[in-house]
């Protein structure tokens, strides 16, 4: 079984890619639904929240765990958690941007959190020295996310108001460094304009997942009946409505709250 | 000393409100910033983040508690805790509506929980059971006014999309059911015309305030030099910075950062 975990519902963009990949995985999703958003929390909250989540997942046997919030990625950076393999969403967005990007010029979208962080930033760096990184936080992208607005005039105009600035450097290539971000997807596009690469971390995480799993740095379980099981830890009519459409065409197992002990 | 919390910064406004019209009490405001927003939890938990802070202000000797929240205004709603007299912002606002509206025709807009509790609702029918009432949630209220985009298009575009559906019903008077909300004022006030009157809980609980000054059920302090301090659960720069724009012409003598022990 593979953990998967998000401070809300954003996360569940990188679930869905991976369960659409890895069809035989059992996965448990956790959704800390009771403290969202980690966007405007600290380094020390989301890392302390972080490890109280893993050591839920440790408890519930998993074989791997994706950190598919971007604001905990910034904070936890290890490649593994009392052994297991740890994945977290900045380095795969980061090799997929350099992958797609012609002109080395990208740029990155965020929560103010991870701006703020400058893990993209660095790890970009890290990989191409040459090349040259633009971030603009984002606050409205997951609330507008969260009210369904997608492909919405309102969220047309906001993505615009964002974007300007990466585009008037001339970006070719743009990181959605927040889980929640694909479900915007149409309207980035549309203000990015067709000849901008947008770069989804749940994608990408299933490019590096697929290379470890044919190195056997993971092991595949081969489920005939595999389960997709949603856990959050406040209960909220809203979220579960709105996780059934994300995870469209898929449908999860079961939804179920949990205070993380 | 009087006790005011909120989830974040948005109970600022009611803090701002009670300062100005009682220049010679002493304030401490508990901004619960690493769990916000509470409109999107559930009752349970925004009953117990409620309670720990409660007890959090009764170890600093607060004479009276103010819950500058309407999320958990919904879901504490006794008049007093450990003796200390408690008041929450669905009372004194329910009152200024009825006192304010002519037809009785009723508006309030809220957090989705606030909304769904249906308390505003409930306390409006108990004072006047012929009045008319209609809700409206509207969950991006909140991260417009912390994005800081006040009196701005895309604010006055949203404002009006959540608004309509009470501006059909006529409403002559709407209550500003979140602390949030009388930040944008004036974007609402053009969306509703200037014959609908906007309910501010701050200036409804100054009204509450002064009767129970005037009674005697609270005792006025009288400091040459009162003090106003802030504590946060979660230190971010860009709301040490939105506060003090929010309490602008008063100017707290202290923020610091807790965690509620």
């Amino acid at each position: 079984m593979i953990g998967v975990f998000d401070s809300g519902i954003g996360g569940l963009t990188v679930l869905k890619a991976l369960a659409l990949a890895f069809p035989e995985e059992n996965f448990l999703y956790l959704g800390d639904t009771a403290r969202l958003p980690y966007g405007s929390k600290s380094p020390q909250t989301i890392r302390l929240y972080s490890e109280q989540i893993m050591n839920f997942l440790l408890q519930h046997q998993v074989v791997a765990i994706v950190i598919a919030c971007n604001s905990a990625s910034s904070q936890v950076r290890e490649d593994s958690y009392h052994s297991i393999p740890v994945y977290n969403v900045i380095l795969p967005g980061a090799k997929a941007a350099l992958k797609l990007s012609s002109s080395k010029v990208i740029g990155v979208l965020g929560t103010r959190a991870t701006v703020q962080s400058g893990s993209y930033e660095k790890t970009l760096k890290s990989l191409d020295p040459n090349c040259e990184v633009f971030s603009q936080s984002c606050p409205l992208f997951v609330p507008l996310a969260e009210e369904g607005w997608i492909d919405d005039p309102v969220t047309n105009l906001i993505a615009f108001r964002y974007c300007q600035s990466l585009i008037a450097q001339q970006v070719d290539t743009v990181v959605l460094g927040c889980t929640h971000y694909p479900l915007l997807k149409s309207s980035l596009q549309k203000v990015f304009g067709s000849h901008v690469a947008l770069v989804d971390s749940g994608e990408a995480l299933v490019d590096i997942l697929t290379q470890d799993f044919a190195s056997g740095k993971l092991k595949k379980s081969s489920q005939k009946q595999r389960h997709i099981d949603i856990l959050v830890t406040d209960f909220s009519a809203h979220f579960t409505h709105l996780a059934g459409q994300i995870m469209l065409p898929l449908v999860a197992d079961s939804y179920a709250v949990t205070d993380l002990k």
